[in-house]
C-alpha cells in the first residue's frame, strides 16, 4: 500500500463539496483533504500529549470520511436524536478518530481547544471516548470487543423498537470501526454469532485490516480468515481497499442492503501518511515526533499549521453535518404521524421514565406476599415479582445466556424474539454471558428498552469487563444472578460463588442486591428499576426460602440498604447482619439466644452500597453501636469488617465450596445458627 | 438418529475384545456393550443422586468408547505418567462420563461405590471432574470453554517439552471433548485462534453435536457452520456420524496425522438408549427417572441390575487399561535412555521443583539495587529481575497479551515461539487475555514449564475466570498485570483498576503481590515462583518509583505479606499502611508529621493474603495497635478495614478514574502525602 499523491491535494470549495457528498461523483480532492483533516488534527493532538494512538486515525481516516459524508444520518446540533445512525468506534484508543470528526462536523461542544487538549484533565477529549463526558459518542470504549458488542445491542434495541413503533420512526443503521484487537477478544465471537443469527441487516461492521497490532505484525499472534470466519457466523463479508474512497462508498452501500450483517474487512496502512512510520507497530500507541510529523504534512499535502484545518475544507465538513440533519428534519415529521398515545409512549420510553402504576403493583404484591407466606427460592420469587413489573413495564426485555429455566427470567406469556420476528420480549443468548451483558449496555445506550438477564451468580465472572462498562457508563442494565452461594448444592466448587459478591461490591456505582424472601425480592427489583443510571446485579437462591417480611409495608424497607428485621427481646445484647438466605439462618440464632434470656436483633441487609450512602446517625442505629455483631453470608468474608468491626464475628466461607447436597453444604462448612450464636457468646464472654 | 437395536446386545469374551480392541475389525457388539457400560453407569449414578447430566454422557459414550479403546495411551496405575495422552472433558457437566470410563478402565480410587455417591459429600465423584481429587481427572472443567482452552495450553506444554527433550520422551496427544456450551464461550474463539496459529497437530477436539442445549434445540440461540470456523481458524475440520464406530474411529485416525490441530463433529443424540427423551433437552440436566431408566434399559439391550457390569464387558475395558500401559513401559525404557544430565532435568522440571540457585541470585539482585537505589517503575524493575530468573530457571515460557513493551515480560535473549519452532520460551498471545489464562492452566497442569504473561491489570477481568481456576485447582501460574492504577495515566478509566486489588484478594487462594520498588518485586517473584500451589497476581505501575529498601536483607521481608519499612522517630503515634506506588507517599506523610514532631511509621504491604497467615501476635506489633493506622492505597478501598479499624482512615479511589496526566490524577483525587497526614492528625485529634 504506498500512500497517495501528495500533489493531487487541492481545496474545494464548500458547494462542491455538498453536491459531491449527495451524489455519487464525489471529488476525490475534496475526500482526500478532508480525509487530511482527520489525520493532522490526530497527529497533532497526540503529539501535543505526548500520549495517545495516531495509528488508527490517521489509517482509517479514508473511512470514517466517506461513511460520515456519504452515508451516516446524525444532527450535529441534537446529539441524541432518536434515529439517527449509531457510530462505534470499537477501537477506542483511536479515539482521535471521533474526536476529529465531531470537531469537523461542528457537534457544539467540540471546540479545538478540546483538540489542542486531547487527554488533558477536564477535557471532553478522554483518553478513550466516553459517552455522556462527549456529546456525540455513542459508547465508552477501549477495553477491546466491547464496542462491537455494544453494536449488536444497539442494532437489537434498533429491531425490537422498529417492530414495536414502526419503520417510519425507527429505521437507522450501526456502524462499527473495528480493529484486530477486538476481533481477536473472545467477546467478539459471542457478539457476532449473536447477530449473524438474529440476522441484524443494519449492523454494519468496517474492520480497520491493518495487520498491526501493538506487538507487531498480526502474523505474530494470528492466521486466521477473517472473512471466512464471519461468513461461518452468518454474516455477507468483503474485502477491499481501505483508501480508495470509491470502493469504501460502494461496500457500504452494498453492505445496506444486505440481508445480514455485513464486515467489510478494510486494508489500510496503520498511521497512513507518516512516511518514515506508516504501516508499523511504531505508529500504534505513541506520538509520531516532530520531524516524522513534518515529513508527514509533506506526504499528505498538508501545509497548514498544527491544528489549522483551512475554512474550505472544515466548510465541507460542516456542510455534511448540515446536509445530514436534513433527515431529522423529514423524521420529525414522520413522528408527529403518529396517534399522540402512541407518540407518547415512544417519547417516554426514549427518555427512560417508567410508567405509572408499577409502585402500587408492587405494594399489592407485597402484601399479598407477606398474607401468604410461601416458601420459596429467591429465583422463584423474582420470577413472579417479573410477571408483575412485565405487565406494568412494556418495555424491559428479558433474557437468559441458556439457563432460561434456572434463572426464572422468562415470565408468563412472554415470546421470544426470533431472528424473523423482534416483536417478542425474551431473548435466547445462548452461553455468550459476555455477548450478553454487552449487548445489553447496546440496548440501554440506545434507549427505549430496559434490558435484563440472567445467568449464575458465579459466571458474573465471565461479562465482568462489561458489568464494569455498565457501571462505568452508568446504564441501567439488569443482571440477574441466581444459585448465589453454595446453596446449588451439588454443581460443586466450579459453580459456587465465593467473592462475587465482594467483588461486585467493591465496583463503583453497581447495586448488589441480595434479598432474603420474596417481598425484598419485589423490593430489589423496583429499586434496580428505578436506578437510572446504575446497573443492578440481583442475586438469588437456588434453594428455597421461608417469608421473613410477614407484615406488609407500603415503604420499600430495601431502599435504605439495610433495616431491622427483628427486634431484640429486652436489652439487645447482640446484632446478626445477613443478607439473603442467610437472614433465615440470623433469625434461626436470634431464637437460640433469646431462648437463653440473651436480647439479639436480626438486620437484613439487602444492598451494603445503599446502606454505605445512608446516615452516619442511621448507621449506627442499624448496626448497633455497643452490641456483639455476627455477620453471615455464605460467602467470602471480604469487606465485611466495616459492618462487623474489629471485634465482630463472621460466619461465612474463607475457601472454595464442594459438591454436595445444600444442607450438607451449610453444616459441612459451619453456617449455621448454632454456630452464629455460639460466635456471639464467646464474643458476650 | 435412531438408538441402535437392542436386540444385538450380547456380551463378548475379554479374549475376543482384548484382540478387537488391538485390531480394527472390532466386534460392533462389544463396542456397543462398553458404551452401553458408560450409559447405564450414568443414568444410574444421576438417578441415584437425583441431579445431574446424564444426556451427555449417553450420547457420548460411543465416542469415548473408540478414543479409550482405540487411541488413548494412558495407564490407569500409574495416572500421572507424564508422557500420557491428555483426555479432557470441557464440558464438565457430563462428569459421568469421566467417572464411568475411570472406574471401567480400573482407576483404583474410582471404586463402584464411588459412582453410587455421586455427588455425595467427600466422593471421587463431585458434581464436575476436579483434578487432584479423582486421579485420572487432568483438569477441573464446569465452566464452559475452559476445558478446550486448557487443553490448548496442554498441547502447547507438549511441544515445547518435546522441544527440550526429544520426541523419544515427549510425544502425546491431547484430546478434548466438547459441547455446544463450551464452542459458543468467546474464550473458545481465543482459544482455537492460538492453537490454529501455533499448528497444535497434536490436538483433537471432538465436538458433541448434539444439537441441544439447556434451553432446548440449538438454533434458538445459534445458526453459524462450526466446520467453517475451524477452518478459518487454521484447523482442520469434518463431520462424522457419532454414533458409528468405524467412523469414529477413522476421523481419529485421520486427525492424528493432521498438519494442524482437528475438529471432530459427532452428530449424537443427547441421551442416547431413553428412548422418550433422548434428543431432548430434557435429558440434559435432570435425572431420567425409574421409568424412562427401565424403558433405557430395554431399549439398550442392558437386562442388568443398577450399577451392574457384568464381568465380560468389565474384563473388556480393564484390558483396554492394561493394554495401554504396555505405551508406558515403552517410554521408561526410552527415558532411561536419556543421559543421566537430562533425564534428571526431565524428572526436576516435571515435579516442578525449582533448580537451586534462584535464591542466590534473586539476593544477588536485591543487593545491588539496594546499593544503586535506582528509580524504575516496578514493570521495569520485573524485567530487570525476570533477566536474573529466567536465566536461574529455565523451564519459565514467558508471554503477554499483545502488551510486550509495556507489560516488560520479555527479558533480554528471550526467543519468540513460532508455529514451527517450539525451542523460544515467549508466546505472543495476541489481544487473547482469557485464552491466555486458560492455556497457561493448561501448561501448568501439563508439568515441566512455569507459565507466566502479561497483560493490563484492569484486564483481569478478561481472564478472571480462568484466574478463579487456577486458584480452585492450585496452579503455579504467574499473572503479570502492569499499569495497576490511575498512574498508568492518560488512558483514562477504561484502563485504570479500581476495584482491581480487592476483588482479587476476595478470592481464594491467590497471592496479589503489589511490590512498592524493585527489592521487594524481586521478593514478589521470588514467592510467586516458590508458590507450587497457588497462582500470583503481580501488580506492577507504569510510573518510576524510587528505592524504599535501601538496606540490603538476604531476608525475604515480603514474606510475610507486610513489614515495617520505617520505623517512628519517637514514640509512634501514627501508623501509615501502603502497598506498590503508594509506598513512596506513605514515606512523604511520615516525614512530614516527623517534622511536626509527631512519630509516624510505615508499614509496607506487598501481600495481604500473606499477612492474613501471620500470628495475631505478628499482625498486631506490624499494624501499631494503638497508634492512628491510615491506610494509602491507589484503589478502591474495600476490604482495608480489616487493617485499619473502624477509627482508621483510607487514603484512595471511592469512584472511577479519569484521563490526565497521572501527577495531576493523583492530587485531583487526594492521594497524596499531605491528605495522608492531615488524616491522620485529625484522627489524633
Amino acid at each position: 500500500m504506498t500512500p497517495s499523491d501528495p500533489s493531487a491535494a487541492k481545496p474545494v470549495s464548500s458547494t462542491s463539496q455538498t453536491e459531491a457528498a449527495s451524489g455519487v461523483n464525489a471529488d476525490p480532492s475534496s475526500h482526500k483533504m478532508m480525509a487530511n483533516a482527520i489525520r493532522a488534527l490526530s497527529m497533532d493532538a497526540v503529539q501535543a500529549a505526548n500520549s495517545g494512538h495516531p495509528g488508527l486515525p490517521m489509517g482509517a481516516a479514508d473511512i470514517a470520511t466517506v461513511l460520515f459524508s456519504k452515508f451516516m444520518k446524525f444532527d450535529p446540533r441534537n446529539p441524541n436524536w432518536p434515529d439517527r445512525d449509531r457510530f462505534i468506534l470499537s477501537a477506542g484508543h483511536g479515539s482521535m478518530l471521533v474526536y476529529s470528526l465531531l470537531y469537523l462536523l461542528g457537534y457544539e461542544d467540540m471546540t479545538i481547544d478540546e483538540i489542542k487538549n486531547f487527554r488533558q484533565m477536564g477535557s471532553k477529549t478522554a483518553g478513550h471516548p466516553e459517552v455522556y463526558h462527549t456529546p456525540g459518542v455513542e459508547t465508552t470504549t477501549g477495553p477491546l470487543g466491547q464496542g462491537i458488542s455494544n453494536a449488536v445491542g444497539m442494532a437489537m434495541a434498533e429491531r425490537l423498537m422498529a417492530a414495536r413503533f414502526g419503520e417510519d420512526v425507527v429505521d437507522h443503521y450501526t456502524y462499527v470501526l473495528a480493529s484486530d484487537g477486538d476481533l481477536m477478544e473472545g467477546i467478539s465471537h459471542e457478539a457476532i454469532s449473536l447477530a449473524g443469527h438474529l440476522k441484524l441487516r443494519k449492523l454494519i461492521v468496517l474492520f480497520d485490516d491493518n495487520g498491526i497490532s501493538i506487538d507487531g505484525p498480526i502474523e505474530l499472534a494470528e492466521s486466521g480468515n477473517m472473512l471466512d470466519r464471519f461468513r461461518a457466523a452468518g454474516w455477507e463479508a468483503m474485502r477491499i481497499d481501505g483508501h480508495n474512497p470509491e470502493e469504501i462508498e460502494a461496500a457500504i452501500a452494498k453492505a445496506r442492503e444486505s440481508r445480514a450483517p455485513t464486515l467489510i474487512a478494510c486494508r489500510t496502512t496503520i498511521g497512513f501518511g507518516a512516511p518514515n512510520k506508516q504501516g508499523t507497530a511504531g505508529v500504534h500507541g505513541a506520538p509520531l515526533g516532530p520531524d516524522e510529523i513534518k515529513l508527514a504534512r509533506k506526504e499528505l499535502g498538508w501545509p497548514y499549521e498544527p491544528f489549522e484545518v483551512p475554512s474550505e475544507v472544515l466548510d465541507a465538513w460542516r456542510c455534511t453535518g448540515l446536509r445530514s440533519a436534513r433527515a431529522r428534519v423529514a423524521w420529525e415529521e414522520r413522528l408527529a404521524g403518529l396517534d399522540a398515545e402512541a407518540r407518547a409512549e415512544f417519547e417516554r420510553r426514549m427518555a427512560g421514565d417508567l410508567p405509572k402504576g408499577l409502585a402500587k403493583a408492587i405494594n399489592a404484591f407485597k402484601k399479598q406476599i407477606s398474607d401468604e407466606k410461601p416458601k420459596l427460592a429467591t429465583r422463584q420469587s423474582s420470577q413472579n415479582v417479573l410477571g408483575v413489573i412485565n405487565d406494568a413495564v412494556p418495555e424491559t426485555i428479558g433474557g437468559s445466556a441458556d439457563l432460561t429455566g434456572s434463572n426464572n427470567t422468562r415470565s408468563k406469556d412472554m415470546q421470544a424474539v426470533t431472528p424473523d420476528d423482534f416483536s417478542g420480549r425474551f431473548i435466547h443468548y445462548g452461553v455468550r454471558e459476555h455477548g450478553m451483558a454487552a449487548a445489553m449496555n447496546g440496548m440501554a445506550l440506545h434507549r427505549g428498552v430496559i434490558p435484563y438477564s440472567g445467568t449464575f451468580l458465579v459466571f458474573t465472572d465471565y461479562c465482568r469487563p462489561s458489568i464494569r462498562m455498565s457501571a462505568l457508563m452508568g446504564e441501567r442494565v439488569i443482571y440477574v444472578m441466581t444459585h448465589d452461594s453454595i446453596g446449588l448444592g451439588e454443581d460443586g466448587p466450579t459453580h459456587q460463588p465465593i467473592e462475587h459478591l465482594a467483588s461486585l461490591r467493591a465496583m463503583p456505582n453497581v447495586h448488589v442486591f441480595r434479598p432474603a424472601d420474596s417481598v425484598e425480592t419485589a423490593e430489589c427489583w423496583q429499586l434496580a428499576l428505578e436506578a437510572k443510571t446504575t446497573p443492578s446485579i440481583i442475586a438469588l437462591t437456588r434453594q428455597g426460602l421461608p417469608t421473613v417480611r410477614t407484615e406488609h409495608t407500603d415503604e420499600n424497607l430495601s431502599a435504605r440498604g439495610a433495616y431491622e428485621l427483628a427486634a431484640a427481646d429486652g436489652e439487645a445484647k447482640v446484632t446478626f447482619l445477613a443478607t439473603g438466605s442467610e437472614v433465615e439462618i440470623a433469625l434461626d440464632a436470634r431464637a437460640l439466644l433469646q431462648k437463653e434470656g440473651i436480647g439479639a436483633r436480626v438486620v437484613s441487609m439487602p444492598c451494603t452500597d445503599l446502606f454505605d450512602q445512608q446516615s452516619g446517625e442511621y448507621k449506627k442505629q442499624i448496626l448497633g453501636e455497643g452490641t456483639v455483631r455476627v455477620a453471615i453470608e455464605a460467602a467470602s468474608g471480604f469487606g465485611w469488617e466495616r459492618y462487623t468491626g474489629p471485634d465482630g464475628a463472621f460466619i461465612g466461607m474463607n475457601s472454595f465450596g464442594a459438591s454436595a447436597p445444600y444442607k450438607e453444604l451449610y453444616e459441612h462448612f459451619g453456617i449455621t445458627a448454632e454456630k452464629a450464636a455460639e460466635a456471639a457468646k464467646q464474643r458476650l464472654g
